[in-house]
C-alpha cells in the first residue's frame, strides 16, 4: 500500500493550527509511521511522533539519524528547523536555550505520574515554550506544593498531571491566576478505574480555572499550554 | 397494622453495638415513625431519627414534646436519659455540656455541604461526643484548611464532608494522625454524577487513614467517628 | 446563623486568582446570597452570582438596586467599579465598551444550547474580556460553522458549547491556531445521557488545542477564555 | 463432536435473509469452522467468516484452497458461485468487476480506523455491491472531508466508520441525502472507552439519517449497507 | 430577540438531505417554534416539529390553523405542498393516500411503545412513504410475531419499536432480507435504566440487517426507513 | 382507538404458561387498562394488574365491583373462578384458604422493602400458592433472620427482598435447600444507585441457590416462586 | 500453610442445603484445592470443583485417579457415592442413567456459549437431574427454537444461555409453564460489555417466569435447575 | 536520574501522620524503590512497600538483607527499630510479641479474599498493633461467622476483608460495638466487575458503624484499624 492508501496528510495544519500534523503512533505500523513522517519532515522540517511502541521507535530511530526518541513518555521527534529543539534526555531538552519563549511549568502529583507529565513537557518545549517540570507534589503532603507556590505564580500557564483522586489541579488552580490545563493519568487501582476517579474530580474543581483533557493525554495538554504561553498575537513575528 | 406487621424492633441492638436502633425515617409513614419511636423510647429512654420529611416531623414534634428537631439536616432526637442532650439550634446542641466526652471535629468543604456535616455533628454529639464543626474550609482556597491545622491535630477523630471533586478528605489526612472518615456529598453538578465524583475521589485519596461512607450519609459518619472518639475500652464506666 | 457560622469567605482570592470569589448560588437560601454578595461588594466593588435559582433572584435584585440580572443563564452580577460593565440584556452587556479588550469567541452548536453559551459570554465579559456571541453552527450544516471561519481564526480563545455529541468543538479546533475551551451541555435525550455523551466526544477530539470543563459549565469556560485572552503578562496595567 | 452436537446450521437464511448464514469466527476452534464452512458451501457455493484468529485462518486456507483471506480486517470468504467475486488483496476485491450493483461509499476518520472499515467493505463487495473505501478523512482536517462530497452525494448507502469522538457520521450526514449507517470503533484511549464514545457520539448524532451498529461491527454496517443498496425490488431478477 | 440571535436555519438542507431541517421542540419557547416554523414553511411549504411541550403545541396549533398535532407522540406539522399529507388521527395520516409511494412497516412490542412507534410512522409518512403500523408484537407470545410474517418480508424498510429487553428487533431481522431500523425505548423500569437495556440489546443482535438509532428517537428511525423505502435513484422524478 | 389498535391480548397464555396475561399498569390509560381487564376476565375469569397508578386504580375498581386493590403495592385483581381468592387487606388475602396449595415464604429486609414484598406475596397467593410474609428480617441483626430458620427450612420457594446491599438474599440461600428467588429494590440512597448495589450483590451471592429478577420486580418473584412450588407435574389435576 | 490456615469448610452444608460444599477453584492453588477436596470426599463421598485452571485440574487428576474433568466447562467432579454419576465426556456424562430423576432442559444460543451450558448441564447431572442439552438455538432463526418446543414443554425446569442480547430467554418463557433460569454469557464484543448486554436482557424480560444468575455462572444455574426439577418434599427418600 | 528529580520524601509525615511515609510500589522501577527505602530507613529506621512486584522484590530483598517479604499479599518492610517487628512468615509476624498494642482483628470471607486481608494485617501489625486474623468466614455459612463473635466484640478495631457481594461487613457491624473498616475485594467474575459488586454492597452497610477503603485497598484499611486501635491520646508515651 501507498501512504495514500491509508492516510491523507493535512499538510496545510501548521498554517491553520499553528503547527504540523502530529503522528499518533498507536494502531499503525512502522513502515507507517516511517512514510508519513517523512512526508510531514519534507515538508516541515520537524515531526512529533507520539505513543510510540518499541518496533515503531527501532524504526524512527533507524530512518532518521538525528531522532530524538525517549522511552518512558514513548515520545520521539526530528527537528531540522533553525535552531532546533534537540537533547538527549528529557532534562536537556528542557534546558535547551533554542525556540524557547515565556513560561510553562508541568507539574505532577507522584513519581508515577512521570512519563504523562515528561509528555506534555516535551510536546510545550518542541513546540516553542520554556518549560519546567516539578514532580512528585501531591496533595497528602500539601507543603510539598506550598514550597513552590512563587514557581507556580509566575507561570504563564500550568499542566496540572495526577492519577487516584487528581486534586492537584484544584490545589494549584487555588493559588494561581493563570489557566490550568489538568491531565488526569491512569495511575492508581481499584475504584480509579484507569482514571476515571481523577478525570471527575479535576471536571468537578471548585477552583476556577482548570480545563481537563483525556486520560493520560499528556501531548494534548502540552499544546494547549503552549498555545496560552506564547499567544500569536503576543509574538514578536508570527505567521 | 400493628407495628409487628411491618417492623420487627432489634432492642438488643445498643446492647451489642453501644446504641439504640435508629430510625431511617425515608419510606415509613408518620404512624409508623411516631409508633417504633415510641417503643424505642420506653426501652432506651432515647431516640434518633434520620431523613425525616416534613410530615414524619410535624408528628414527630406533636407526638413527644421534648422532641429536638433540626430541618437543613432532617433529623429529630428525644433524649430522657440522665444528663440529656437537648438544643434548640445545631449551635445550642454542640456546646451542650452534657455527655460531652472526647474531641470530635466536623469538617465541610461549602456551605452547601452544612446539611450533611450538621447531621454527622448531630449524631455524634446525641451518642456522647464533644463535637466542634467547622465549615467552608474547600481546597480552593487551600489557606482555609491550614487555618484551622492546631484544632485538626488536636481532634480524636475527624468527619471530611465534601461534594465536587471531595479532596477536602486527602488535604486533611495528610496533617493528622487519626482516622478520617470522608462523606461524599451530593453537591455539584453535571459530571459530579449525584455525588460519584466526590465518592471516587475520596476511595483514592494518596493520604492514609482516610476510609469512605455512602454519599450524604452524614450519620454514619458521626457515629462512627463517636465509636473512634469515645471508645469502649477507653471509657471511664462503659457498659 | 451570621455569615461566619457558614462561610469563610476568601477575599484574597482577587489576589491571587485575578477576580473576586463568585457565588455558586445553588443550595444557599436568598439570605446566604445576599449577606455574602454584600460582604463581596464591599470588599472588591463587584460581585458575581451563578446558577441563581428565582427566588434568590428575586433577593437579589431587591437588595442591590443595580443588579443586573439574566434569566435564561440564571446569572447576575453587580458592577461598582470603575466604568462599569453593565446592560439590560445579554446583547447590551456584550456591546458594552467598557473594559472591553481582546476577543473571545463563544460558539454554540444549537439553539438549546444557548444558556450555558451566555453564561460563558456574560463571566467573560465581566472579568474584562471583549466577547462575541455566535448561535446554532452545528455539525449537521457544517458550512453554517465554515462560514464563521474568518471571525474564529481572529479569536484569542474560544468557547464551544454543544450537546449531544459535542462535535463542534472538534470542528472549530481543526481551523485555528488558538486553544478552544469546550462546554458539554445536557441538550439531548436517550442515550445523551444529561451530557456524558458530548462530554466523552469532547475528551476524546481528535484535533489538538481543545480542553474542557463540566457539563453545562458555562461560567468555567468563560473564566478560562478571559484567562486566555487577557494574560496578566500581557496585560498594560494588571496587579 | 459432531457438527450436529454443537451448531444448527440455518441453511434457509438465504431464502429468507439473501445470503446464507455467516459464520462469526470467535470462539469457535478451527475445526468447527471449517466443517461448517464446508456445510454451508455444500449448499450455498460461498461463505464468509468473520473474527478469524490465526489457527482458524489457517485451516481455512488450508481446507479451501480458492479462499480469500485478509489479514487486517481478519475476514476469509469462499465464493463459488458464477461469475464469483475474488482478489489477492483488498483493492483487487474491490476492483472485481463480477456481481458489483449500486454504489456504496465506506469512509473512515483515521488510519487505526481501516481494519473495521475494510471488513465492511469486503462485506457489502461479497454480498453483491459496488464499493469505494475512502480512508482519513477525520473531522480534524474538514476540508479532507468536503473534497469527497461529490463522491458522498452520488452514493445510494454510505458507511460512517470512526473511533474517538465519532464525528465523521454527523458530518458527512449533514452532506448527503441517502442513510448513512455508523461504526464505531475501539480505537482511543482513556475516555474513549474502548468505543464507547464514538458510539455514544454517534447515537446522539445531530444529523438526520444515522443510525448505528455495534462497536467495531464492520461485518454489520457492510450487510446493512448492501441491503439498502440493491433492495429486492429494485433488482433485475432476484429471489 | 429576533430569529438571527438563536437561531441560523439551514435552508439548503432540502437541497442537500431530500428533507427541510425539522424543529426539535425541546428547550425552545413557543415564540422560537412559531418563528422558525413560519421561516421553514414560507421557504419550503411543509415543516415539521418533534418533542413538542404543551404549551408549543398550543402555539403552534393557534399560529397554523391547518396544522396537524397529535399528542401522543408530540408531533406536529403543517404540509402545504401539492397533495399534502394531512389527518385528524394518526390512522388518518398513515391512511392518506397522497405522497404514499413504497412500503414501509412500524412494529412494536407492547402498548406503552406506541407514541414511539407513531413518531417513527408519521414521520415516515410525511417525508413519502406508505406506512403500515403493527402494534403489540412482543416476543412474550413470538406467534404474535409470527402471525404477520407475510407483512413483514414486503416491506421494503422497517422500524421495529421496542423496551424492555428489546429482542423484536433481532427476531425480525431473523425473518427478512430489508433493513430493521431498531428504536429501543424508554419503557421498563428497574434495570432498564431508562432505555439502555434495549439499546444494548438491539446493538449486540445476533440477527443481521439491524441499526439502531437513540433511545425514544422514534423521528430518526422514520427519517430513515423513508430514505430505505424511497431511494433518490429510484423515484420517478426526485429533487 | 380499539383495543386492536394498541393491544393483541394472548390468550393462549394461559394455556402455554398457567396463568392469563397481566397487565402491566404503568404507560397505560385507565380506558386501555380497563378495557384489556374486561376482555381477560370474559376469557378467563380472572385478571391481574400490577404497576396501578391511582386513575387506574378508581377505573378499575369503579368498572369491577368485585375487585380487589392494595395501595401500597400498586396491585388490583378480579378473580372470578370458583373458589376465588379475594379479601380486603394483604392479610386477609394471604390467609384466605381458598386455592392456597405449598408453602411459599416471602421475607424482606425492611420496613421500606414492604410493598414489594407485598406485590411478590399476592401475585404468588392469586396464583394458587400459599403464601407467608416475614418482613424486616435484615441483616444488621442477623438474630432476626436466624429466628425464623424453621419456617424457611420448610418452605418449599423463598423470595427475599432487599434495597441497599441486598445480602438477605446470601444469608437466607446458605440456611435452605429449596431455590431463593431474590428481589432487588430501589431502597437506598447515594451509591444504592436505586437498587443497582443490591443487585449487584445478589447476582454475585456466594450461597447456592440464589437467582435474581429485575429491581423491583415483585411480581416477577412471586410467580416464579409458584411455578416453582406448584409445578404441574406435581399438581393433583393440572392442565 | 494447613487447611485450617486458609479455609474453614462448612461440613454441614449438604445438610442444611441439600449438597457438600462446592469448590470455586478461581484463586486457589492446586495445593489448596486437593487437600479441600480431600476433605470433602472423605465426608460425603463426593466433590465438586468449578472454574478450574489448567494446573489445578492436572493436580485434581492425579490425586484423585476417578477424576472426572471436562476442559471446555473447567469442571470437574469425583463420586463415590453408590450409583455414582460418571463419563468421559459431556455427553457420557448427561446419558448416565444412575440418579437421574425428572427432566431439566439446558438450551443454550450459539456455539460458543456451550462451555457455560456445559458447566449448568454437569452441575445438575451430578446432583441428581436427568438432563439434556439443546445447543444452537438463538433467536436469528427463530424455528430452530420453535422446532423444539414439545421437548421445552415437558422440561420441569429450563436453562436459558445466552450471550449478546440474550433474548433467548424470553423466548423461551413465552411458550413454557415452569421457571426459566437465564444465564448471561460474556459471549459478544464491543457493547455487549462482557455480558452486561445479555444480563439487562434477561432481567428486563417481558415473559414471566425467568430469575436471572451471574454472568457465565453456568453452575449456579444449573444447581437452581435441579432444586426446582427434584424438590426435597416430592423426592421418594431424601435427606 | 537521582531522587530528586522523580521524588520529593515527605519525611516529616511520620510526625504529622504516626508513621513514615509508605513507598507504594506499584510503577516505580527497583532502582526508584532501592533509593526511596534507603533514604526512608536512614531518616526512620523503618519502611513498608505495598504492591511490590517480583523485580522490585528481589531488588528489595537484595539491597536490604534484613527485609521481610511477603509474596501472596506482596508487602515488604525493613524495621530496625528497638524491639522491630519481625518474622518469616506472615504468621510469626502476627506472633511477634514486640511493639504489639491494643487488638485488631483481620476477617475475610473466602481463601481468596487472605492477600489483601494479609496486607491489612502486616501493615497494623508493623505499625505497633496486635492483629489476629479469621480467614473464610463468609456469609454461605453464617454459622462459620457466629462462632467467632466473642473474638469480634472483644476487638478494638476489625477489617472485613470481602469480594462477591461484600456482606461480612455488614453481618459483624451488627455484632459489635467498634467500627468495622470494610475492604472490598476484586474477587468474583461477571457482574462482580472486579470489585465494584462489594464496594457498593459496602457503601449501602444497612448496619452502622461501617466505614470503607478502596477496593483490595488492605494497606489502607490495615493503617486506620491500627489508628483506632492505638490512639495517640491512649498511648503510654507517644510522639
Amino acid at each position: 500500500m501507498s501512504v495514500d492508501d491509508y492516510a491523507q496528510i493535512d499538510f496545510e495544519r501548521e498554517q491553520r493550527c499553528g503547527f504540523p500534523e502530529v503522528i499518533y503512533g498507536e494502531g499503525k505500523t512502522p513502515e507507517q509511521i516511517v512514510e508519513i513522517a517523512s512526508s510531514i519532515i519534507e515538508h516541515h522540517g520537524c515531526v512529533l511522533v507520539t505513543r510510540l511502541a518499541d518496533e515503531g521507535a527501532a524504526a524512527f530511530c533507524q530512518a532518521f539519524d538525528d531522532a530524538c526518541y525517549f522511552e518512558l513518555p514513548r515520545l520521539a521527534f526530528v527537528d531540522r528547523r533553525e535552531d532546533p529543539v534537540t537533547g538527549q534526555s528529557v532534562a536537556e531538552v528542557l534546558d535547551c536555550p533554542d525556540r524557547a519563549e515565556g513560561d510553562v511549568v508541568v507539574a505532577c502529583a507522584g513519581t508515577s505520574d512521570l512519563p504523562v507529565a515528561q509528555e506534555a513537557a516535551l510536546t510545550a518545549r518542541l513546540m516553542g515554550s520554556r518549560v519546567r517540570l516539578i514532580p512528585d507534589v501531591g496533595i497528602a503532603g500539601v507543603h510539598r506544593t506550598l514550597d513552590h507556590v512563587e514557581e507556580l505564580q509566575a507561570a504563564r500557564a500550568i499542566v496540572a498531571v495526577a492519577g487516584m483522586e487528581g486534586a492537584l489541579a484544584s490545589l494549584i488552580a487555588g493559588l494561581v491566576d493563570v489557566p490550568v490545563v489538568a491531565v488526569p493519568t491512569s495511575v492508581g487501582y481499584g475504584a480509579s478505574f484507569d482514571g476515571i476517579s481523577a478525570l471527575l474530580g479535576m471536571l468537578n474543581s471548585c477552583a476556577g480555572g482548570v480545563s481537563v483533557v483525556n486520560i493520560d493525554n499528556g501531548f494534548g495538554a502540552g499544546q494547549i499550554a503552549d498555545r496560552i504561553n506564547r499567544p500569536r498575537w503576543a509574538r514578536p513575528e508570527t505567521d
